[in-house]
């Protein structure tokens, strides 16, 4: 095999695995090929990524050597990616009676919710999370991608406990905007012990859905490295929960005057 | 930039965007190249997969050429994945008091899905369908991930409608083994017209909520072009759909001797 075939190939085995270590004897068994030859190759992947901030490649030498992509993009391009998101989103067909705001296809969107996965993954990456919380329903996409850049499993909390999961956790909580009552469960054996848990959502109003997951992980005795959701709402201000990311804030929706003004907290991915 | 770091990123990019096809002048913007150089690539990248069966490119030249990658895998190489899959999912510490077979760890893995949302594209991409649908909530990974690799939207059916997402089309349908009646709901604007419908889930038993899937696609005047799930149950061996693929048979789990008898369906990738 030639070397560039043989880099067409390595690139898409890395983006394939992210943020998984790979090591030398994977590929030269795989291709074929000497050391040597994998590690420049390796070198000109390096390159490729860091020249244009399109994902990180770690090389690791030595005989335990290896590498690691990780999925990156430059600052500028998240915002540009966020701010035709709050275009698209703020299209006053996407408003419902009640004051709601049609998100679902975006959610569901599998460019929309890799995109939004690896922006939260690029956040967080560096927190180490060992796992993804979310819970049904609307959360799964962006939660699934996330985890997916990460490599790490995804969890999943239910709205009541299913006989075909068998032993739970479940607590109560209270919905911070409507303060209903809500049950969340989660299986016993989903979350490993010392799980260090990134928490994911589509949508944060008062912030009781993520208090209660927070609380839930209490009882697996599991840190929360991080809360992050799509859209947090501006009102009110004060969430249930106090640490947490919203890559976009939505404002204000006026049902008469066909408004919705959400924009993007560019506050969120200073640090990126 | 060379044509061997140009190579690495055109690779990344076209894996990012399976089954689109992108045209010839995006990449020479992208990446200040010749048209005839990016020709070049493009028929490296193809040779590339053609050789490993990892994936396939297709070009398509003249003055609105491009190129467009599909996901794709050998044969051996998606047999041997599942029979690992089998062989975990019969590990006995999986089954649930009740009969039931703990997955959910499985169908919630980014790792897992993913795959397993690749195989189910290569199966139907060639009847094209224009979107996946399931039902919340164990469907959704698998969905997911094969949405994506078809570029395609995700739709979910919800157990009940909600008041967020609009007017909606809500049927009752049987369960086909256990005969209780169960909501389904999908917002009327979630389908757009026309719609080629491949549907995707984790678990088939009687086939009720498939056949409540189909139901429902009726109502949007949408067309089933494939129904696929990644598990049906060896008993009843007459579901209530008759045309469905699964990809693993779960003949029989026998909590008393601790023995999950779970196979591969050879016969569901045989024209692969």
């Amino acid at each position: 095999m030639r070397r560039s075939e043989r880099l067409v190939l390595l690139s898409k085995y890395l983006y394939e695995h992210p943020n998984e270590v790979i090591s030398l004897n994977h590929f030269t068994e795989k291709f074929g090929a000497a050391k040597s030859s994998i590690s420049e190759d390796l070198n000109i992947i390096k390159n490729a990524f860091l020249q244009t901030g399109q994902g990180e490649v770690t090389t690791i030498s030595g005989a335990g050597g290896g590498a690691c992509f990780r999925v990156k993009r430059p600052k500028e391009e998240i915002l540009d990616f966020l701010e035709k998101l709050c275009k698209i989103l703020s299209d006053e067909k996407r408003i419902i009676p009640g004051g709601y705001i049609y998100m679902t296809d975006i959610i569901f969107s599998p460019s929309y919710s890799s995109w939004l996965g690896e922006i939260f993954a690029q956040m967080f990456i560096d927190k180490d999370p060992t796992c993804v919380l979310t819970v049904e329903t609307k959360g799964i996409p962006i939660a699934l991608m996330t985890a997916r850049a990460l490599n790490v499993p995804l969890v999943v909390a239910r709205r009541d406990s299913r006989v075909t999961e068998g032993p739970s956790v479940n607590i109560s909580f209270v919905s911070g905007s409507s303060k209903t009552i809500h049950n969340m469960s989660l299986p016993k054996r989903a979350l490993p012990e010392n799980a260090r848990v990134l928490i994911v959502d589509d949508f944060m109003k008062g912030g009781g859905t993520a208090l209660g997951m927070s609380d839930l992980l209490e009882e697996f005795k599991a840190e929360v490295i991080g809360t992050a959701v799509l859209v947090a709402t501006g009102s009110p201000q004060e969430k249930l929960i106090k640490e947490y990311t919203s890559l976009l804030i939505l404002n204000e929706i006026d049902a008469q005057k066909g408004i919705i003004d959400i924009v993007v907290n560019t506050g969120s991915i200073d640090n990126i």
